[in-house]
């Protein structure tokens, strides 16, 4: 089968160093062209991009020019990883430009007629392609965008209990990795021996999302979920790996095992179809009483899964448990490649 | 006015430690032994202490033989910091032999006729030393303890709402200091680069201590305020500090501003009676919104207060906001020392 | 090819989690027995194992069961991981009842008739094998040492140096990783915002290995090399890697150039006869001025390496340059099983 | 005694903040006047002065407003803690408008009628402000530094070897903390679970400015020691305290009893003159094998003093030890006021 050509957006960001660690030896995609908003000319991507990842520049990008982050680019979609300040017009500028646009970014994720995808939840909404496309004029270009790192976390653990049970409250506490910052985020004096209790922008996103991701394609229309989240979100002194405190409100009764059987048992549309990327299981229930933790647990299905412990009752809502998601990869770069998998086997690409 | 000699009980330890520098120059009691379970002979403090405190260990101390827990010692009071898997015991044999025995340890706390106490809060729950008198048959001898080191730096916070407002549930996520597992505690492997979503025992304490401490004496016995606390308690890669992400729901309607005026203006006996290690304000509410830091607030008011940030309202239950206490001092050391200065304002020492 | 059945001696601690980790799928060796110093009765891996590695127990050795440290078990060789208080007798109990044993301890390491091997420095040292059978009148058994964690990064980079200039004065100061303590090791509060200048008996054994491995096979005797070797360790807050700064004195003038060419060309046996976990590079040299650094370059050449970087001359010593080497795989259960393949390839097992 | 009134060059960065704190309560000294390189135009301090302290800004300053780094400030002195990218030409310009300027920049230590100086050490050197006022046709105003962080920790050392031994050759590894980078200064993710093996500019300072401060003033200019040094530096997870490893040549024979008493027994004109912020003792030498660690001994004498450890006979050069110093007080604002406390007794301010 011959490789889509790809090109990455914010390609020297620590999402955009993912994307490149994660496509290296990618069946379906082939990176063709690195570009960064800072660029003015072309340089050598190992030249420009302070590179953080423990695995080595890929040794063919090293040499392989930066360019500025404007059509066109030698590609036949592109991977966006850039920063959401600049993100929002240069994406819409791709997609006019005839580009399908995978973004991690948050600028389009709550539009009308763009997609929120998980794969494993919702891929009827889909269906909004079509929608956009109309409703915008593009002919080929289109935005599809994957949630927030630490919604897309929360919403693999929500959506068997959404199913089975239904949701009415989820109340969640985070404790966020630095990598959630980019490079150089967040200053080492801030980081060590503390917890900063406030990212700008995060609590409102991950309050407002799952909603959407939850919610039905009807009409042309996504029509949201209906039940609250209440989130309170700190900064820790992890590498990767987002924690999450989670308390949830179900609509049935429900027993523990149920539970935990729910999310053990869920599948979803890329472990039907056996996507490259698909975790095995999008949600593993850990037995221990001491787990998940990132630094043991945060590679697990490839830092595709969520992690689950400690489902105890609650005797506020009803349930309680915590959860562990890959931050750059589940909850950024994985997540859009795991997308454009979607996209390729739906023929959306 | 002449000091009162003390003995502290688990003085090689991290609480130990705390009260020998936080005792060091108090105007009220003077160390006059040290002993520590794991003792059967005696040996110079600073031979078997392995000192982790960033003040060195006062001069005098250093040569002070530490003893075995038992009585007779050399004091008129002591301080216990033991570990609970032993101080149980130990502590009734304190008070058998007459000793008043102000713990830190949590194996009275609930006891019917044992004062869990928190000056600021239920100074009147001190009629239990005699009810415990009586029915223990101890004639001089008593024991009165503080809260676990969360619970402390929750219910200041909560105790201001509970007068004003009514308290109906209340949800605390904590992240919990290093220093809270003593020494050596946790292994480092467990704490880089990491969070443990479990601290055996903590959960328990949390969701009861706090109905007892708020609650009423009525016939010689506490009748325990009736809302609900849920927790999970996780540890943190902090050496000081135990922040908690609270959400309340209240029984009258409150507003924001009005609940932190009720926290800010919160003050109790301590306060009332100048004790020498009152808080000037127990309840500090900041208003930078990535406060309270463990790092940079965890020392306001030498260590004696809970630090408020983010006071804002719930879309599950009423408010929300995150504090900060200092495990080893308002959670521990300190917690005690101001216990026994109310005792000695009160003629009780 | 039959693969050889080996048993782990000191499985449940770090180094015996490494050795699990990487034979898991090895092409010449296989797990059969798993054997812990603290057992007295038999008990599944997952149980008694506290592992602490990022990838997870492999699933056939959840049940396999834990046996006591002693002979006999079944398997053909032994990889001992034992913790030097008790690996000396225990080592040569296995050996006397026949068994290989490939040993990370460091009982033997310095005994007249025990390799010190290295595989890429000093493969000739395997005659002593022959040796120790006869002194010590064993028939199948021996045992073959590899160095300490700190050494073995050290003289992967003296080695060249040695050859092409010849070595006079070595000076290092380490700044290793908290695995090298094992597990629980060392605590967190001795860890976290701290740097600890000591590490038990580390120095004389990084003092007096080099000359050792360094040393010639003459006689039925090793001639140790005759530089002189002077070690500052100490302990700070990483998880895996030791980082050395190394300053050389030697015996023929030389350029920086050809101090980075001599390293980077540098191969040996274990290259030459394509080990099966033999780096391609023993040594690598990164250009950058702020590399080598622990978080990103351990993992190079899957942990077999030693990575240098800031070669430059020194003003007291000739040359100086800072090393990482990931201390629980080529310091380790890494080093031992490249030893067991070198063995395998001369026939020796 | 009427306080000198002083103004503060640089006052929001990290060296700034120290400054504030610790002239808090000086009894010489009275800050008047915050002034900040970039600020435009007079803004509360405590809005635009990211705070890092773990004590409070002091209530009296939250509302002075920072002006711009120029002449005229509202005071006698002004102490400079500005970045070396802009001090130089800042601090000339200062002096020449008739401000003696205590700075901690790196600009013009080196100049030839520039005190780089070290109360302790080398007071005499205060014979270069004539020269230098001269030279530079300034009347009031002038220049006196104190060296790099790292470089004055390790001369409190070496001075009293120095004198006792003579010093022929001394090797430095450097472990420096975090805020000698100031603020936001290193990322997180390069400072968590890593080691930096370079700081920008750092061991050419550390290798030249030792041979100045142990300098003797002749004929109007400093002659340099003729000792080398050689450094290698590395920044570690710590917030405050540079650790140094360090070994010496002396030009006598010494013993290790010797060396030990020559660091003990150094006292210097600030202890002789009783100076406000002068240690005690300068230089300590603790017996326990596993110290300094910088969590516990950075704050020793207040910050002020070296913390000496584990001095030993070295097999390379003649004796190794670790020593520690608190790298933002005395390495920085601490001996700025130290070197303004010198300049006041010696009535030349």
């Amino acid at each position: 089968m011959k490789r889509l050509r790809v090109g990455i957006l914010g390609a020297t960001g620590l999402v955009g160093q993912r994307f490149i660690q994660l496509l290296d030896e990618h069946p379906q995609f082939e990176i063709t062209a690195l570009a960064a908003s800072d660029r003015s000319e072309a340089k050598p991507f190992a030249e420009v991009c302070s590179w953080k990842l423990p695995t080595p520049i890929p040794e063919r990008f090293r040499s392989l020019n930066v360019e500025p982050c404007r059509p066109l680019l030698d590609c036949d979609l592109v991977f966006s990883g850039m920063p959401s300040s600049i993100a929002g017009e240069i994406e819409e500028e791709f997609a006019k430009a005839g580009y399908p646009v995978i973004s991690n970014s948050s600028n389009h994720r709550m539009d009308n007629d763009v997609p929120l995808l998980v794969p494993e939840i919702n891929s009827s909404h889909l269906e909004l392609i079509g929608v956009q496309k109309r409703s915008r004029k593009w002919e080929r270009g289109f935005i599809v965008t994957n949630p927030n790192c630490t919604t897309v976390a929360l919403v693999l653990a929500l959506a068997p209990l959404a199913d089975a049970f239904g949701l009415e409250a989820v109340s969640v506490v985070t404790m966020q990795a630095l990598s959630g910052a980019g490079y150089p985020g967040v200053a080492s004096l801030d980081a060590i021996d503390n917890v900063v209790p406030y990212i700008d922008g995060e609590e409102p996103k991950v309050e407002t999302e799952p909603q959407k991701i939850l919610g039905k394609f009807t009409n042309g229309l996504i029509e949201h979920a209906d039940f609250r989240v209440s989130a309170q979100c700190h900064r820790v002194n992890v590498t990767d790996g987002h924690t999450e405190a989670v308390a949830v409100k179900l609509k049935k009764k429900a027993t523990r095992e149920a539970l935990i059987e729910a999310m053990q048992q869920f599948r979803g549309e890329p472990q039907k179809l056996g996507l490259y990327s698909a975790p095995k299981r999008p949600v593993i229930v850990l037995g221990e009483n001491n787990r998940p933790q990132p630094r043991l647990d945060r590679d697990l299905e490839g830092g595709m899964a969520t992690v689950v412990g400690r489902v105890r009752e609650d005797n506020i809502l009803d349930f309680k448990f915590t959860l562990l998601g890959h931050n750059t990869i589940r909850g950024a770069a994985g997540a859009a490649i795991l997308n454009a998998e979607l996209l390729v086997a739906k023929a959306l690409l």
